[in-house]
């Protein structure tokens, strides 16, 4: 496999590039210039595999630097047929399915549909994969009738925490609960719109589903009592994140895409959203991306078995870091590690290899194991080591900074592999991880030109044929026309437009993005 | 007992009472008016006890409604003596252990130096008790050498979570870490000043520790060795808080001060700290609060055994909410709940009243049968009660709003009742909790003067002798003269200056209050 290497502007230029004080995200491999392009994973039956990651024919090959726009499909989608896969021609083709037909036959042996895999070229096992989350926007509903609006579905489902040990009857109900937002993403809160219990649904083989036992069987509206007016007046916070996301594993070629695990997976963790940065330790061969599981809003824990359960769709960069080049955070990186602009977040899971712990038949076993003790030791083992190798200190330093500092939180405890995080914040560390630096600076060492327009308090940078229009002080902006909500706001600092080194990066690659 | 019962100034001035929008916390009886009255409780060794909470002679009696200026100081002060100890003459009484003296005699079962208990009048089992913490400050060091400073203690102790589990040699050591503060909370953060291994210490009565297994054994310099220039460049974020509060409960007259319970006790959550507000079900005649354990840094879980250990001083406020006028919220009430402005805290632990759950040997059985998972299955029962009964939710709709905007998290795996908290944003039920009203309105109402200084923009409120200025868009304000620092800032909206009604019924009181 020809091997790629990405290369920020700042060697174009022939500028020195500051190792010392970069971020981990910035110091990928500094040799050849390579100009990052965008590419277009739309979500559909050639593009998306459905209940497994791992091994298999990548529906995307792409350089390390480059930006997809990816799309991803909730598997949650039949819980509406009418709001949440018709009129909408990529997920109609995914859901299609008749006595005759079914597009995505295999759905094993989880449930959730995977976009991708993409293919990093070069990418090896023992190097690192980057992920960027440049971007992120709730898919709108495809059918007229419900036009300018984006549903969900939360399902309290069979493998909830609570199910069996409700307080009315019947103990054992399934309910969805549909949820309703402004796709343009003007509002920042979902509202419920209906819900109904599960009832025994009929799939087009003629199986009877009595509970949610297969992922994209369509609900039939004949067969359910639709209760409107349900939480009234309450509006949840919108936390658009991919539920699913991570890179093949060594250990099997085909993976049940429930448990978390090591190579990264179903986290469900709602930080990994815009303006977050995955780290995966690569596994095999091209590293094989997998991007899904979409969700419009979760807490921490995913109580009831599922989050609201929408479908999205995201801009992310992937940034190959080469095994020789790994710096101190990704060395021997053996977890999913996020990165935002303020915290560090490790990801503890019961079992921190559960294909690789658990013998043969580790893929069955996990379900049975599971415990948010052996995940907390688990995030508590991570965290040490992040602190001890990533930051440098003693065992004992680490040890007491966890105790004073480090926040725990249950991150699910419905898939099988139970998840506990460690959220480090940055400003423990000051300047070493929050870093802010002139926009002007930043953005004319790649050659990007800056005007300031005084009367709307905007900068506009522009490069090649990019544009990015930021308005002071506030998160609204554009990008080559296009309305943009960026991280973060860009401020005023003694008449310098200053942001954290962290937003910079995010979106330097994108102006250097070639279409 | 005779029945004292609080009112506000709302009643005084004949306004009428909002009960419908008025938040939890205002609606405590309104016959009687009563004056409250301000209180100082010193730490010394007539007003603590030590390891233990629940019946006894109070140290302090108050009405409800009642302020107290509460001291409260860590039992691990003799980690460092001449920083925590030496010049301090209440914390000097409370250590004082000679061969033929020793001032805190009985320090068992638990651990805390707990000031109180205090009795509030009139209170009875089925009542609620509201702690409000008005304001929250580190004590100074006494002694000269170390003038300005505060410092605090964190413990890798033997009951840490990862003890015995150690990477280096000897992978049983216990570590001291000693936090310096600025005294005046002029910077947020702490910086760790040195550390130190444990070595056996022998108390003043011959007995040789081994290991931290007694409180306020004073560490002989002589026999350590101190690590400077520990954890350089980092600084801590400071969260002032009470590791330990609560009522005492009914199960037995001695109880162990380690593990939380129902009626509060050693929960360990940083969230309870300024502008935070407990409720406790009055288990006993009286309530008798205790409060202690003062931390000035902790993260979720308090991993290695303790947090930034150090002495504060709180301002509190005791209002009793009597059995025949609970609120939704309140009623019923068999746990610690939390509330802030911006959120509600439900507290679960692994036995939700361990007392009386696990029968007579209770107070030891319960270090043996810890666990997050039961903890996390106690917090979800409790949410979802909280939800249904508190909010009016039926359980569908409870149970969908904890999976996809609840968060929770792990309090402490170190206290034997191990902890799992679970939060709840406010702007979930949007005005119904989170209520913006005009301060000058809400002051006037009790009869305050409010006047408006354009250049300094800062707001007087007067009422009798008490004086409070606010700083606009600021958390810089003062008391009587004195700096006080709020615990949101006051903004402009359309000309009026607003606050949160919960900031607002925050500081009414104050202003009420005789001294």
């Amino acid at each position: 496999m020809k091997k790629f290497k990405f290369i920020t502007a700042l060697a174009v230029c022939g500028l020195a590039l500051q190792v010392a004080s970069a971020p981990v995200y910035a110091d990928y491999a500094k040799e050849n210039a390579y100009q990052p392009k965008t590419h277009y994973l739309a979500a559909n039956s050639d593009n998306v595999r459905w209940g497994n990651l791992g091994i298999g024919e990548p529906a995307l090959s792409v350089n390390s630097g480059d930006i997809v726009t990816v799309e991803a499909i909730t598997h949650h989608s039949g819980d509406d047929y009418e709001r949440m896969i018709k009129g909408d021609a990529g997920v109609e083709d995914i859901f299609h399915w008749t006595a005759d037909e079914k597009h995505e036959a295999d759905r094993a042996p989880g449930v959730h549909i995977l976009t991708g895999p993409i293919e990093v070229k070069g990418a090896e096992p023992g190097d690192v994969l980057e992920v960027r989350i440049l971007d992120m926007n709730l898919r709108p509903s495809g059918n007229p009738e419900f036009e300018g609006k984006t549903y969900g579905s939360n399902a309290a489902a069979n493998w909830g925490f609570l199910y069996g040990d409700m307080i009315e009857e019947p103990k054992t109900r399934e309910v969805i609960t549909i949820y309703e937002m402004e796709s343009d993403g003007s509002t920042d809160w979902a509202k419920a719109a209906f819900s109904y219990t599960w009832t025994p649904q009929t799939d087009p083989n003629g199986v009877v589903h009595e509970t949610i036992d297969y992922p994209g069987v369509i609900v039939d509206p004949d067969t359910i009592v639709k209760k409107h007016d349900i939480l009234k007046d309450i509006r949840v916070p919108v936390r658009l994140h991919f539920g699913t996301m991570g890179v093949a594993p060594r250990e099997a070629d085909v993976v049940d895409s429930i448990p978390p695990s090591y190579y990264g997976g179903n986290i469900d963790d709602w930080r990994v959203g815009k303006g977050g940065t995955m780290y995966y330790p690569v596994a095999v061969p091209g590293a094989l991306l997998s991007v899904g599981d979409p969700h419009a809003a979760q807490g921490d824990s995913e109580l009831n078995g599922t989050a609201i359960e929408t479908s999205l769709t995201g801009d992310i960069q992937v940034i190959l870091h080469k095994k020789e080049n790994l710096n101190s955070k990704l060395q021997d990186l053996n977890f999913p590690l996020l990165e935002t602009e303020k915290e560090w977040v490790i990801h503890g899971f019961s079992y921190a290899n559960h294909l690789a712990e658990l013998g043969e038949d580790a893929q069955k076993a996990i379900y049975a194991n599971s415990s948010l003790d052996k995940a907390m030791k688990d995030a508590a083992y991570k965290t040490r080591l992040f602190l001890m190798k990533g930051m440098g200190l003693t065992e004992d330093e680490a040890y007491s900074l966890m105790s004073v500092s480090v926040d725990y939180g249950v991150t699910q405890v419905v898939d099988g592999n139970w998840g506990v995080h460690a959220v480090i914040d940055k400003t423990l560390f000051a300047k070493k991880e929050t870093k802010f630096v002139s926009l002007r600076t930043s953005f004319e060492r790649i050659g990007a030109e800056l005007t300031w327009d005084n009367r709307a308090k905007t900068i506009t940078t522009t490069h090649g044929s990019n544009e990015l229009v930021i308005k002071i002080g506030s998160t609204e902006g554009s990008f080559n026309g296009k309305a943009f909500e960026l991280v973060t706001p860009v401020n005023i600092d003694n008449g310098v437009a200053v942001a954290n080194e962290y937003f910079v990066e995010m979106y330097l690659s994108k102006l250097l993005t070639s279409r």
